[in-house]
């Protein structure tokens, strides 16, 4: 997607051919940076360091790191210790192991001297697997868009409400959640998005930069403002990503999602997830069983931002010592879930759905 | 309630007899400081720059502040100056004007020599029943919170989550919301409260800078958590205040308010909101038809709170020119909400429930 005028991906083969590429996540959305990595531990600190962030970018970013390790020494000893350097960046992170394990299947049956060749090949492959897998899923996400806007009485944009970003920020381009969005917006079809700001991490104002330099129309609100926005019919539509689905149709996403959810139902406006075959759980049968993440109180009790001499600065909010609780995402049951956008369609979130996309999981 | 130890009101006659002091709630919850009003002007500058704030707390303060006015001056062009310069404070606050009026009632009548003290004895009393009733209040919440103690299967404290602050730093004592759980904790029936931060303004700071000082065990978390929390089970009701219930029931209350009783509802949780008799807009048939305020954007890029050097900073969050929408309430329609719980006693959020408390409405 564009910066300033500028297509980009996230992560991209520098003009030499070897080092890789990388916007700095952790100045976004203040200032846009681009970090140059060279070495297995410039791509372990970017993931460690959320320079990257997003489970998918995060496993392209691992993938040039094994290229990056083996261009620089190609034995089994480097290809093992690489794979576990990465694996430990993010150790929750599903995507992460999943990108290692390509990277050593493509890579270790090959002689020493070829491996280097053949992982920058096999990490631009999976960057390539990637946007077209978002391309396809806007392409399923914008035939329910257009559903929409043809039914939509009084004409105007399609009003989209997203929670967290899924956006082009989190994958290698085009996003989960607003692949749709992107693609309505290229097409004219008039599209309009409420961002919620996202707390504790406020990762709404990543997507607000993001359709921002996409020209995209926006409007950035607090979390609590979704229920009267629904309640005031001007959400046509709410679609949010997903960091796992379950294989009967639960989606776990960023805490709070359940709320937006659970309104949605109640205003009668339906609830989208855009789901990545790569994000479904197919070995669990209820979400109420997933871990929750429990994250730093800092992330709850301090807030981020710039202060105004445009420096980063953190602020303390709560009294000094109020006991926090700070659980990373929740659990939206399938009930509540009008449909799953997948890159291979659009289906009932229930497993009878989900199978008849994913055939071969029967 | 206490600070540091200290039983305290939100607003109380200076030990000279004739002056106001009242709590700086614009440094709560990171500095504790009493400011003095000896004028009219000092009375109207508190409640306009939010010094004082909470709906009965602005109307004690405006009675105060007609007292002061009369102290020196008790001529009719004064009361009526004193009335005009009140009301404009804040101009969409119902207590405000209902405080002024009762002061003129109560003061017009009487020679001029006598107002001040009339005023002054007017105020007080007005303080008074605002305790009474928030007192009252809390004894039938209480009676709510004994009833949910004595369904609790597994024992342990009973679980309240509430939005927004509309604890005694709202009122004069004890508040709304909260008056039952301070009651149920000087019974020493054990409580622990939920405190959502409540963006944009985090009032949640207040309510936990309130619980702490007065020993109430609580735990600070964002607004998106509130529905985690409720699919756990820890959450045994929500309290909640209100800025106006409508006659049929309808609850309009703080932004995200209505998420919570969409996510309650979904959870089987019993929603409940502390509705003081005085906050009831029995003129009105529909919440929808509230008018919701819109408030400054700065309110939602800017957050406010202590940088490391104990210094309050505002930092902004989403990117510089992002359109933003910031609605200060929204309406929780009476099916959502279990009971209203009023100093005359719990009823069922409708026209019928509240006429049974409240016949000569009738």
């Amino acid at each position: 997607m564009r910066v300033a005028g500028t297509p980009y991906r996230t992560i991209w083969p520098a003009s030499d051919g070897w080092a890789v590429e990388v916007i700095d996540q952790t100045r976004l959305p203040h200032q846009f940076e681009r970090v140059r990595l060279e070495t297995l531990d410039d791509a372990a600190r970017a993931i460690r360091d959320m320079v990257v962030r997003g489970a998918p970018l995060i496993g392209a970013t691992a993938a040039y790191g094994m290229a990056l390790a083996l261009r620089h020494d190609p034995t089994d000893r480097s290809l093992d210790a690489a794979a576990k350097t990465l694996v430990a960046t993010r150790p929750t992170a599903v995507n992460l192991g999943r990108a290692v394990q390509t990277m050593l299947d493509a890579v270790r049956p090959l002689p020493p001297k070829a491996r280097a060749e053949a992982a920058y090949a096999r990490a631009t492959a999976f960057c390539e697997e990637d946007v077209a897998g978002n391309r396809s899923l806007g392409r399923h996400g914008l035939a329910v868009l257009k559903d929409l806007a043809a039914r939509k009485a009084g004409g105007g944009p399609v009003n989209i409400l997203t929670h967290c970003n899924a956006g082009w920020l989190a994958t290698v381009d085009w996003g989960t959640a607003t692949a749709p969005v992107y693609l309505a917006h290229r097409e004219s079809l008039p599209v309009h998005v409420w961002v919620t700001e996202t707390r504790p991490r406020n990762q709404g104002a990543l997507t607000a930069w993001e359709l921002g330099e996409e020209g995209v129309p926006h409007t950035f609100a607090v979390d609590n403002v979704a229920g009267h926005l629904m309640q005031m019919g001007v959400v046509d539509a709410v679609i949010v990503g997903t960091d796992r689905t379950i294989g009967c149709g639960d989606v776990c996403n960023k805490i709070g999602t359940y709320l937006v959810a659970a309104a949605a139902r109640d205003c009668g406006v339906p609830f989208y997830a855009a789901v990545p075959g790569t994000s479904i759980d197919w070995e669990t049968d209820d979400g109420a069983g997933i871990p929750i993440e429990e994250r730093d109180p800092r992330e709850v009790t301090h807030v981020a931002g710039q202060d105004g001499s445009s420096r980063t600065v953190a602020v303390r909010v709560p009294p000094e010592g109020t006991p926090v609780a700070n659980y990373g995402f929740d659990v939206t049951p399938a009930r509540l879930v009008t449909g799953l956008i997948t890159e291979r369609g659009v289906c009932a979130a229930s497993r009878e759905g989900l199978l008849g996309l994913y055939p071969e999981r029967r």
